[in-house]
């Protein structure tokens, strides 16, 4: 349970810390051993770089293996394992499943990749997932699975598996294949202990929608996974070879990490930015964005520049332009937001997706009115305003609100029409474009209406 | 394979239209018989509502119930269901999984609940998970679980589990408890079956970190069963009694629904909006967001309208004003769309937290000087300005971009202490104060030193 674990991790800090400084290289091994990788890879993340590399000299392989594979990837756990003497490497290595070890040496750079990829024994399995693209089922899938021969009975293909897989992590489902290893079914594990041990493999397998092809993008994977509720999915080559499995934590945490790529890029921090990363990253990830913002804001400022001479004579326009613009700004990235999740998570055909577009429109028109006759009543109330100017204000915040959510809707689908991940469509470019919009209106209103 | 669903979808789709217009109940059943759930529950959506309804009374109840499961929340099956006669409606309910039942009842109108749950021959089980907060551990598990005697050996587990489990849907775990149904350890199927026949379970379960209370936030529970990789995870009672378990695909479901929140939160749409809801719905969710945005906009108006003389003397300032707001409000939603998902995401201790602050501060000082020389650069460049109106631009645009920066970290994680949801820190609040303070600055050093 949560609180007992945090409680544990923070004890098992403080004294860690201490049988370090002392160097009481037994005393810690015991003390660490009852902890689960994930809560020893907690450990790990909060000591120094430094304490973190001689624990995982101390302890036993397996255990400091398992830890890495479970620390956060911010944390470059990578990197702690090409700081290690070539021997401890290739023993941590060996202790890994595939793809986890593909993970942690994909990390690196390239030479320090050669290097410990040198140190093991057998790196022709890592290397062969290391050729896949990061994101594709190839990229994400392990090739230790577990299948049977198809022509086997219940108790057979349990006896097959007792006898090969007992050094597999947990497993799901046994892939049924043929002698050519042509996936010919899956089995549960469910379905295979509830058969009748007599029973003909191909009696209990199922029609396999779990089965996705090796360069399929890793959020159709997901979504495939999510949407037929598994807990294994099969990875076939295009000659329809089983290369490999993927698991539903794996798919947990893509969808963890294309929400987070999602949120970032539509607040204009490159997909690069590591949430707990360095000052130095984050100021390179997200200074361009502001670059180009400063360009797309002076476009604005152009307008307003244009029309100095209004706004010379009646400056109460420059109190309403934040208005305007910030109004625009908020149903803009509204649109924005429901569009790029609705695309992100829903299966729809094109029709129900531009339907988004009419949808915002009228969402725009009817929230346009209010706030629009809103904003111009405050401004009549303030003095020396006349009605004529409210009724430019009102014209242009109802136009502004109706383009903004209109907009936030079109763009995304637009991109996404285009191959370009529609959470792209960052709030910048809406807010730019009903800025530039807002202005245009306001100020070329009141140069005609109230001068 | 998607495509192919895509497609079979489609032409199912056309051909069940057909059918339904001359009341071809018998093909229909025909062809719908192979689709999986999950594709079915796609078919239904793309139909209209009348034809939905007749399709699900032609169909078994098994089908029918297995469909309206995995429809979209947004697409109402509830609704569907409570428009069936009270014979169907307890056909198709005691087919369901209890948290299917639950999930789908919970969603109607008080007065349709009960209508429904009379029609039900059993509804305890259904009333009791009903009782729990929909967001609780309690809201999301199932009752329905594998569970065998503490005493047991491997092979009388199995023979157990073959006369007790085979009407249980997918499980990949069998708790074990003792007579007065505490939950004594965790076995999972793979253990068992790769476990000598005579093997006693208490050799086999595992440390019980699966187990969480049935009070506990969905969201923490989706964060342990992931930090875990666990596909199942035990639920108990405060007094220790197994009372339900939770699966990977409930938490794949939590996960995407809490990204969804979250990222609307961001974007001031309240969570109640649908992505695919009513145009009445979205208007009714957004409305009041932009409302009190009005409002605190009002304020950034107000310090503008106190400096309508100097905006008055020289225009240029209002030319820049969009420019400060623009790139505050940007730098703003950076540091907090990266704070936010931080929070959500990864486990911290406070110190660890704050740290964000004081980075988004050196993030802030670094970016804020960049984009501050780049706009003083610009603003100089246009004609009748002078060095001395450049210099107050820049330090306008260095403070705010400051500012923004280091609130985007601070207002979320303070929110987190009071035990608000951090997301709610939405953009708004950091935009407008931004727009308040970037005016006040530049509006108020022009007046000291430009004119």
């Amino acid at each position: 349970m949560s609180e007992t674990s945090e409680r544990q991790r923070h004890e098992a800090i403080v004294e860690i810390r201490r049988l370090l400084a002392v160097e009481a290289g037994d005393e810690i091994v015991v003390l660490v051993d009852p902890l689960h990788a994930s809560d020893l890879a907690d450990v790990l993340e909060t000591l120094e770089e430094d304490e973190r590399l001689r624990l995982l000299e101390l302890i036993p392989a397996a255990q400091a293996s398992d830890a890495l594979a479970e620390m956060e990837v911010d944390e470059h756990p990578a990197e702690l394992l090409a700081q290690m003497e070539p021997g401890r490497i290739a023993e941590l290595v060996e202790q890994l499943a595939d793809d986890d070890a593909a993970d942690l040496i994909g990390d690196l750079e390239p030479e320090d990749r050669e290097r410990v990829l040198e140190s093991v024994s057998d790196p022709d399995d890592i290397r062969e997932l290391l050729e896949y693209p990061e994101d594709s089922a190839g990229g994400i899938m392990t090739r230790e699975l577990v299948s049977v021969r198809s022509n086997a009975n219940a108790s057979q293909a349990i006896a097959e598996i007792r006898e090969h897989a007992s050094d597999r992590g947990d497993f799901y489902t046994v892939f049924v294949t043929d002698e050519q290893s042509r996936l010919r079914g899956i089995v549960t594990l469910r379905d295979l202990i509830l058969a009748s041990p007599s029973a003909e493999l191909s009696e209990l397998w199922n029609d396999p929608v779990a089965v996705v092809p090796v360069n399929m993008d890793q959020e159709e994977v997901g979504r495939i996974l999510s949407k037929y509720n598994l807990a294994s999915i099969g990875v076939v080559s295009a000659d329809g070879r089983l290369v490999g499995r993927i698991t539903f934590d794996d798919v947990i945490d893509v969808v963890e990490a294309e929400s987070t790529e999602d949120i970032l890029r539509f607040a204009s921090v490159s997909d690069e930015e590591e949430l707990r990363g360095t000052t130095m990253g984050a100021i390179r990830s997200r200074l361009p964005w502001l670059a180009v913002n400063t360009l797309t804001l002076s476009a604005a400022a152009m307008v307003v520049w244009a029309y100095r001479d209004t706004i010379e004579q009646l400056a109460i326009l420059a109190a309403v332009m934040p208005v305007i613009a910030g109004l625009g700004g908020n149903a803009g990235t509204q649109a924005l937001a429901v569009t790029i999740r609705r695309i992100a998570t829903a299966e729809e055909t094109a029709d129900e997706r531009w339907s988004a577009v009419g949808k915002e429109l009228v969402v725009g028109v009817v929230n346009g009115l209010v706030i629009g006759l809103l904003v111009a009543m405050i401004a009549v109330l303030l003095p020396d305003t006349e009605p004529l100017f409210g009724a430019v204000v009102m014209v242009a915040m109802w136009a502004n609100l109706i383009v903004a959510s209109t907009l936030g809707a079109f763009f995304p689908i637009v991109l996404e029409r285009f191959g370009i991940d529609p959470a792209a469509a960052s709030s910048v470019f809406v807010t730019t474009f009903t800025d530039l919009f807002g202005f245009l209106l306001l100020l070329g209103l009141a140069t005609k209406f109230l001068l």
